[in-house]
């Protein structure tokens, strides 16, 4: 009988911890993050920043081992690093952002930290999801301590309430949803996802259910209000508006268009054509659905975007049965939502003229390439967590197995290509830190489903809300 | 020898004029904007709407005659339907702005005004335009009328303040430029110009300039230090990142790309290949240039607009030397730009994929046709004073030559279609108002150009910043 390789603290594992424990870097003698590539090499581009998106997997596990400092410490520097007043250079970052990454910069002995909101970045781009995570992360730190004193230290209040008004703020637009630039979050390109794309809006989703609980316990009612007012619609207007299946396909495809006034049933204009229905008639299971990349006036991205659709799972931002047809279409189409290696970070591709355009033909994201419809093995604890949410143990015990058989032969790659992920991605770097973390998160997910509490959240009742801290 | 067209108060002209006078919506017996429409059919979608947008050059207009009262009530009655309170469904419209359109309700006698600001609109466009419009005609208003005090009103100084301040609001980005959803302006369905679009961002640039005008005269000084900040970063953003000529071609077609960290040359990371370089290089004469349709990361739309590059010259965002190359470039491109009817709303058309993906397969916007490509003969309002603005009168006479000789005609369509804008427009419909405001402004503008004191803006000395109400 073939050993349970999920259950099994193997040669694997016990090489991503001491590759994990070298990644970690130290301000001041104290763990702040982990850098994002293990191998200590100045010749490889970032190796010496830390990546609050990446830290993300390496926080949790080290929350689940009881190694409490070093995210106390990352929450703690990062919270410095967010900007308290208003800024009047358009070029500076805004109050209440958290910085995409950080940096450990010795002076003379002395040492301090180095933010970088975008403006080093290739083509300057400015992260979204960072001050969306590390409020995430807030809450998974409280919940695993039961420290809530901690997340009640008045900057801790403050760093919250900037966040939570920054994303809450004032916007032209008027959709529920948050609308930002393309590449504002795991993918830092662009790749055709401006506007409204779900990673961010399932980002925004967690973000608010745990700055929620943690203002509460503070007794911040004003922000509450607020919140408590975003979140049944933004929850409905996913749920209602992002969904794809085979039935909403049907009425997609038979819309009826340029409906004007209030009882528009094809309330974003999306014509039929711009869909690729025949496609996805026979890619999608009777049992399958998903949430779409994206959804605006006239736009319609059909794209299946991993991330989003499993934290989607994850916070209970999709119903229980839109859960269990995510799944389901994971299932159905194994080869190419999870291939040789878990999993995709979106499918299909870009390819030809859409590459071109959507891209601006950006040579790394060639079709089936990194952002563009590679394999990214960080995205297996989110897989993991969502088959544990869903009770599909069988399906994370499946992805563990391929990347294990993979993932340390290949030394650790940041991602893979192909349409099947059998590839070495092209520009990938190996040792990548949130790939070793990621792995691991996922085996300790496996074996221990409540770790999943950490990041999960339960089924929003807006009729029963309770100002009660219950953390 | 021939009669100069440009001078002489033809029947054209007088047929323009009873026509706008029936446009004239009443409210409560007083004058407050004119209808979309001059034929008051109600068969006809939306003719009984006043648009902000549309009612531009109609201000203008009666302004130059003297006839403020329309203007004062317009401007008045809107400005009541601003929201001024944090609202905390995400469905309703934003505290400070100005609605699209609105509409004069009779309920058993008595009127009331009904404002959208996109919830009625086909797709649920918000339009971003309208509050910026609105600054911009106030400032003409108090010119016109030297009546600072109109504008020195609480409830007016609120609405400035509530305008700039959504302007000015704490954002995710970090570019002096405004981020905006795809059609929030004149163009106001999908066409690929999310992010940072031309249009928006010189309209943005005249009412910050307004604004500080009229704020200053209330001893605002707040907001006028973040004016004061945004302005000279948002021009040089502008004026360097959004210019194309030969030279600049030049460097981005040799560009290099994957540049990290603040030295990068080309910040964007464009990449040569998604620029059409061949085509531009033999369509660009030697002394011509515009401004790029949108600037973002690795994104260079290098379509020409012709709204947003002419209210650039008109209100100094382009530098002297810009403002000349944009007028070579419309004189030497001018079957392209112009054609048989002043002008394109933009130029190329997308075609093929690009019009597939851009406008969702939108067949209301098929190439060269309406905000793909079509002519809109209300732009010839915007040439005119960009021609007096440029000592370029000639272009502007060239320019009501050819309208003069199609508009009465034809009557007056909303747009016309084709390359060369010969066909009217599919769905134009006739006896549109704006057509027939801005033909007439156009007039105004060549009789007189003193008139353009009231829309243009004169080089501004960020150095030489003055506090003092000089209005």
């Amino acid at each position: 009988m073939e050993k349970d390789q999920s259950f099994i603290t193997d040669d694997v594992e016990k090489q991503g911890w001491t590759l994990l424990e070298k990644s970690i870097a130290y301000y001041q003698n104290r763990p702040v993050g982990t850098l994002a590539i293990c191998s200590k090499s100045p010749n490889v581009l970032n190796f010496d920043y830390c990546f609050v998106r990446d830290f993300v997997p390496s926080a949790l596990l080290f929350l689940i081992k009881g190694r409490y400092d070093i995210v106390r410490y990352f929450l703690e520097e990062t919270l410095k690093l967010q900007p308290t007043e208003k800024q009047f250079d358009a070029y500076t970052p805004s109050k209440g952002l958290i910085p995409a990454s950080f940096k450990i910069v010795s002076d003379n002995g002395e040492e301090h930290l180095e933010a970088d909101f975008g403006e080093q970045a290739i083509a300057r781009v400015t992260p979204v999801d960072s001050c969306l995570w590390w409020v995430i992360i807030l809450h998974a730190y409280v919940k695993a301590t039961k420290d809530i004193n901690f997340a009640l230290q008045p900057q801790f209040q403050q760093g919250i309430s900037l966040i939570m008004e920054l994303c809450l703020a004032t916007r032209f637009d008027m959709y529920p949803t948050l609308l930002v630039p393309d590449g504002a979050c795991m993918i830092y390109r662009r790749l055709g996802i401006y506007g409204y794309p779900i990673e961010i809006q399932t980002l925004f989703y967690a973000a608010l259910r745990a700055a929620r609980k943690l203002l509460i316990c503070a007794g911040d009612e004003e922000i509450v209000i607020g919140i408590d007012n975003r979140l049944p619609l933004l929850r409905n207007h996913i749920r209602e508006h992002y969904w794809i299946d085979i039935n909403r396909l049907n009425k997609i495809h038979r819309f009826k268009v340029e409906e004007y006034g209030e009882t528009a049933v094809n309330q974003f204009n999306i014509y039929a054509d711009s869909v690729p229905y025949s496609d996805l008639s026979s890619w999608l299971p009777f049992n399958g659905g998903y949430l779409a990349g994206n959804v605006g006036p006239s736009q319609l991205d059909t794209r299946f975007f991993s991330l989003g659709n499993l934290m989607a799972i994850i916070t209970s931002l999709t119903t229980e049965k839109q859960s269990q047809a995510i799944m389901n279409l994971i299932e159905e189409q194994w080869e190419d939502l999870v291939g040789q290696m878990p999993m995709k970070i979106c499918f299909p591709a870009l390819e030809k003229e859409e590459y071109r355009i959507f891209t601006g033909a950006d040579p790394k994201n060639l079709p089936w390439s990194n952002h563009n419809g590679g394999n990214w093995p960080v995205l297996i604890w989110f897989l993991t967590a969502a088959a544990q949410k869903t009770g599909r143990s069988d399906i994370g015990k499946r992805a563990i197995e391929l990347a294990q058989a993979r993932l340390s032969e290949d030394e650790w790659p940041e991602y893979y290509d192909g349409t099947r992920g059998i590839l070495i991605g092209k520009g990938a770097r190996r040792y990548q830190t949130w790939t070793i973390s990621g792995f691991l998160l996922a085996k300790e997910l496996m074996r221990n489903p409540e770790h999943l509490e950490l990041i999960s959240f339960g089924e929003y009742d807006s009729d029963n809300t309770s100002l009660v801290c219950d953390l």
